[in-house]
């Protein structure tokens, strides 16, 4: 701690949140009460709100712009599962006394660069101090065409069930920080955890499905938990095909070498790729969205009447699986 | 702590805060990844975020319908000095995991007191754990007509300083929850401490100031410091005489028992009453505006040039004022 130098909270704005804003006017230099954001003609605003808690969402210890990154990146994958182009965001700090400048600085070195990837800006916010743990909120928003936002509550009998990507990495990556995947090499330890660290909203992917997929979520809470959302909310019942769940090289080794992990690449969550539900007529429209953004988009199961989500095996034996998940509203 | 039944997340959500977001259809339900937010033709967003955290804004032990008041106040108090009229607002919960039912129970009765209060509806939000105390964020919507915004940075040289209500309450009512205030009777430390936990967002006033007051903040920081805010913002320096300063019976006998508490009025916080700088040409106009929202708003210097915040007493010497208070950006 030899970068204990202490600005004061004006300071700390100045030199470093100040500069994240300047690209938006609506963020008043960050010197007003509020922030003034204003969707483009014909669109309608999208927010929400995401939460990351130090021990408790990262591990103690993480770099600071790491997190940040990923706490941007988990409220992004938000904007995505709804088709919505981000544009801004507020920030909301409470943190314990004793953190120091270096930690803005490369907290905020981690926003800035993934303000630069994902053109966006910050436009407000608030600190505040807290004796326990860092507790760090951000609110991001976003933009679609009216009408046209990927809801859950699509989803209808007969739609495909398609996922981005590959599904289990976050779950996996988290055990391989905690040091507790065994039988996987430091290559493929690496790959998950980062895997964990750096999500990637499918930003692009959301809004090329808008019109073509029937529901969204992005997968936070684990794939048969997401899925089930998308059940719930649409009135239906899903199949998932475990053979067709698109998994990772280092997920496969790590499944090799202890088949018990299914639970985690199936229940687990921290994924953040797109779960939609496509109508047939429209696969091709999907699979050509999914090349023109340069993702995976497999297709996974079926929308059925009914209730729950079910997983079959290759010999369509139904594989139980133990759902749980924080639950965002 | 009878009643520790414990429902899971959705329960929480199904039972106690879907009914909140009912007359919202951008809130869709609470059942998706974002809220849709679409302000009226011709007017912008407004949107702003403030924290409360156990311990720190809050005393622990204060009922929680109290607490989800105060922070939804806190929160519409800034979009009231925008002149923004509030629409909607997400709700970012960080909870020990102690946290009971009948916590949930009161505290949503106490937002569905205030949304009923003020016409606002919940849209969205997130829950997440933590092993510290509670840390409670809200993101308020609310909207203006474009370019009519109340800003800070307005104000100018020859601007009357006006601040609605009574300065004080909030900082003499914290001393008075706190069992720190001596010499004054029971009803008065009752007024005080109701002012503290339950403050008034000036919002009819902030929207009838539109386009009549040149600049505009709510008394959060204290009222030299916010009114330091302005000057900063705006370029200018500003005078505040202290005989004019507007004091409830209350604060009067905590002064009058102990006169160093003006540093408490000057420079403490949580009064959340507007403070504007209007031209002269429009001080009938603001007259009228404060009586047709039944507020008193009254003079209490005068803005200039130069730099910095002066307090002057009844012979026109300075007082001098030590200036803390967070900083929300």
């Amino acid at each position: 701690v030899a970068d204990r130098r202490r600005l004061d909270e004006f300071g700390i704005i100045a030199t470093y949140f100040r500069p994240l804003a300047k690209g938006y006017s609506g963020a008043l230099d960050l010197t007003d009460d509020a922030a003034l954001i204003e969707p483009a003609a014909g669109q309608v605003m999208v927010a929400t709100t995401d939460t990351l808690v130090a021990g408790v969402h990262y591990l103690v210890g993480e770099a600071p712009d790491v997190v940040a990154r990923r706490l941007l990146r988990v409220n992004l994958s938000d904007l995505a599962a709804m088709g919505a182009k981000p544009t801004a965001y507020l920030l909301s700090l409470t943190l314990p006394e004793d953190v120091d400048e270096s930690w803005f600085e490369s907290f905020c070195e981690g926003l800035r660069a993934d303000q630069a990837a994902f053109g966006i800006s910050l436009a407000g916010g608030n600190m505040a101090a807290t004796p326990g743990p860092a507790v760090l909120t951000v609110t991001a928003f976003g933009e679609t065409p009216k009408g046209q936002a990927l809801l859950r509550s699509g989803a209808k009998p007969g739609d495909a069930v398609m996922v981005s990507g590959t599904v289990g990495d976050g779950a996996l990556g988290l055990r391989a920080l905690q040091g507790t995947l065994a039988g996987v090499g430091a290559e493929s330890r690496a790959f998950l955890a980062s895997r964990y660290r750096r999500p990637e909203p499918r930003l692009a992917l959301g809004m090329a499905l808008r019109g073509i997929a029937r529901s969204a979520i992005d997968i936070s809470d684990g794939l048969v938990a997401d899925l089930g959302h998308i059940c719930e909310t649409s009135g239906v019942a899903a199949e998932i095909d475990w053979p067709s769940v698109p998994l990772s090289d280092a997920a496969r080794q790590a499944l090799a070498a202890d088949p018990a992990l299914r639970a985690a690449v199936l229940g687990g969550g921290d994924d953040y790729e797109l779960l939609v539900s496509v109508p047939e007529i429209a696969l091709a429209a999907a699979a050509a969205a999914a090349d023109s953004c340069n993702v995976a988009l497999t297709r996974i199961g079926r929308i059925e009447r009914g209730k729950g989500v079910r997983v079959l095996d290759g010999q369509g034996r139904e594989i139980p699986v133990a759902v749980s998940g924080y639950q965002h509203f």
